[in-house]
């Protein structure tokens, strides 16, 4: 019923590996474009060198990823403005048809030869240390994988890679908070290799601290700490979930107990329609509210982590104020949000208990019970050493407390904030929302280890 | 617009006190009782004396009474069944017209004279902390308040005991766990009279402790501890509830501002009618349950701390199921018991959240997983380290938990269990018991610190 592990990973051994003909590929159009590059560095008279950096120029890339990046590294005598505009005004000579994106600072990104190219420039520090800035780092991240992974690792990685693909937990954006590229590259390091690491992490029991270079200094409370070898002070797994580690050591025991090719493919979900939508709400005897809202115009980095925070914020109130949150969600398809909040309790008697101070304590409580002693509320009475009223609750429902001004008091994100300052709506029909978001809500409604 | 403090309490020193007549027939039947008691005793040829205790004895007792207590002591070296069966028999012998109660041991209750007399065995012990059984404490107290006690303190005691009935607090049977007469007569003369102790209860912020003697030795968590001055190890105010000491506080304070004789008279409830108690609950807008059953054929000081008890078992049960209980209440009327359970939230969804062990943790991971991954639920799947399973709900009404065999299971008094394991009700249209109960539910949806 199930292959053996070996037989498996060998088969990956050859899927998850670029072809000799890819690799050829690869290899020319990155001498075309280093030359292409150092050509115009040397047009422009700024002292700067040129190289490649990532996971193809580790090898550790999988077959059809046609990404490829190119560092300019500049002396860190040049201010931030000049390093900044000379590195846009190289990866526009270099790449015709380019536009600039922003992380830390800005960067050109273009095709080239049917690659997608990103020209970054950064500075040359002596110490990964002692960066200015994130990308800066990344020079020895390359150099230090480049001189520890054989050509075997390489491979390796690269069944890792698939591997962590098709259980959702790869890439260390802040929407999947997987582990990242370099991350899986010291992991297989550390290990030895993908089946190692699998049994590894099959038996963790976080938290767990690796230290490639036994050099690292700080703590850190991450469940998975993997001191970088290249800088002691920071956590290479800092962005990876919870969740994701647990993912991983989760399919680590089933591919071990029962290995299989499956594994390695993501899973797509096919959307569900409005009336499964509804039937499965029912069938949960839940009461979903949908906030509905313009996605706001910024990179992923930056709404996920926005959405996150705003998710916390409303569920927490919501809480406070009586409204039992059973599950949550954010869900982004076509420029618009959908924050599902699925309740277990979404109404709330019209009047709620207030406790006041002991009646022992006389000057507070004599101004409790002087302040409602002549209200239309029920008491002042006393339970126990205290004051008590039963008094009209603000919002008898959740919808009313969403529609209501006190909801954009709640802690949200700041682009998030104004997105829904600008406009939004309450949606309790939430199946209606199907056309848009079925592929999300069938994720939602048929939860799994995979988690996407 | 309010009378001034000592005319108030002028005037109840008169309404308080028995006239000079009441006085006379009380004391010409107390004569008359104790002779014959000593002749019944006399004739029966056992050494034993016979005294009168209680607020009779020591002239704090309130116009109207009619309770005439009388105590027969024997010697220490009767058993417990001779001193029973002597004290039986001379009670019967003595009040021909008498049935026979219970407290720690038996007693016999009977008419004589238009007067309720108590004739009550007890054992000739030399100290208070000595004793054998409650009641033989009870002539060590007589004893004590009679050498303190002057006739004008023993006005102050009339006075303050019909304050202390006309707000709801006196009485220390285990229904009203109120004041006592001997702790109210020990405050009395503690501070001297009764505007003395109001002034102090007033400012009192409990834990207060109290030692007239300044003898006592143990500690106590009560938030009031009066120490009995013949038993250092007593605390006389044990069995007043903390909402009482707080009631006491509040009239204090309210009657030092604004005094009126008013506040010496119980409150009389008019019972309210099935419509009125339909609309107030639904005013509420909570869920109201009763469970109705035939009271259990014991005392009241069996009976209340069981129900007491009951309702902290079943309100604990059914918030631990996820119903939040607003207010309870235990009423009892013609023989009948109502429970009531008003509830913030009587139904759940069908389905509730299941967190298992961290993924970590692999044995205990694994067993969790392999339970539920063929079990029809939702999941496993993981939520940050932990799998999540979302299950059937067992019940999703208050309701039909009330109605199922778990319902018994929950902590309930024992003669209250046996009553509930014969027959009860749960009816969930509360109004219609209203005939039965309308006094009791006028209190309940009219509450205020007289608590009654």
């Amino acid at each position: 019923m199930s292959d053996d592990v070996d037989a498996v990973i060998e088969t990956m051994r050859e899927r998850a590996v670029p072809s000799a003909d890819e690799r050829a590929e690869l290899a020319a159009t990155v001498d075309e474009l280093i030359e292409r590059t150092q050509e115009v560095v040397a047009d422009l008279e700024v002292e700067a060198d040129v190289m490649q950096v990532g996971s193809t120029a580790r090898d550790t890339w999988l077959p059809g990823e046609r990404d490829i990046d190119i560092f300019v590294r500049f002396p860190e005598s040049l201010s931030r403005e000049e390093l900044e505009s000379a590195g846009l005004t190289i990866g526009h000579q270099v790449l015709p048809e380019s536009h600039e994106e922003y992380a830390e600072h800005p960067y050109v990104v273009g095709e080239f030869a049917g690659f997608q190219v990103d020209i970054v420039p950064c500075y040359d520090v002596d110490d990964a240390a002692e960066i200015r800035s994130a990308v800066d780092r990344t020079p020895f991240h390359t150099r230090y994988i480049d001189e520890q992974l054989t050509a075997a690792l390489a491979r390796e990685v690269c069944v890792c890679k698939q591997f962590f693909t098709g259980i959702g937990v790869y890439g260390s954006n802040l929407r999947r908070r997987g582990f990242s590229g370099y991350l899986t590259e010291l992991l297989v390091l550390e290990y030895g290799g993908f089946r190692p690491l699998l049994e590894a992490g099959a038996d963790w029991n976080p938290p767990v601290r690796l230290d490639p270079e036994d050099h690292g200094s700080a703590t850190f409370d991450d469940s998975l700490v993997v001191i970088d070898p290249t800088d002691p002070e920071r956590n290479v797994a800092a962005v990876l979930s919870d969740e994701n580690l647990a993912r991983f050591q989760h399919f680590a025991r089933q591919f071990l107990a029962e290995p299989s090719p499956a594994l390695f493919e993501p899973i797509e979900r096919d959307p569900i329609d409005e009336s499964a939508v509804r039937a499965a709400f029912e069938q949960r005897g839940t009461t979903p509210l949908a906030i509905t809202f313009e996605a706001p115009a910024v990179v992923e980095d930056q709404l996920w982590p926005q959405l996150d925070r705003s998710m916390d914020g409303i569920a927490t109130e919501l809480e406070r104020r009586g409204f039992d949150v059973f599950r949550t969600d954010a869900f982004v398809a076509d420029g618009d949000v959908l924050l599902l909040l699925e309740l277990a309790v979404a109404e709330r008697p019209h009047i709620e208990r207030h406790v006041g101070p002991p009646v022992g304590v006389r000057k507070h409580a004599k101004s409790f019970y002087d302040k409602y002693a002549d209200e239309d509320v029920y008491g002042p009475f006393i339970t126990a050493d205290r004051y008590v009223v039963e008094r009209d609750r603000e919002f008898v429902t959740a919808t009313a407390f969403l529609e209501s001004d006190a909801f954009l008091d709640v802690a949200l994100g700041k682009d998030v904030e104004q997105m829904l300052e600008a406009e939004f709506s309450v949606v309790e029909d939430v199946a209606t929302l199907a056309d848009q978001f079925g592929r999300e809500f069938a994720r939602y409604l048929d939860p799994n280890p995979r988690g996407m």
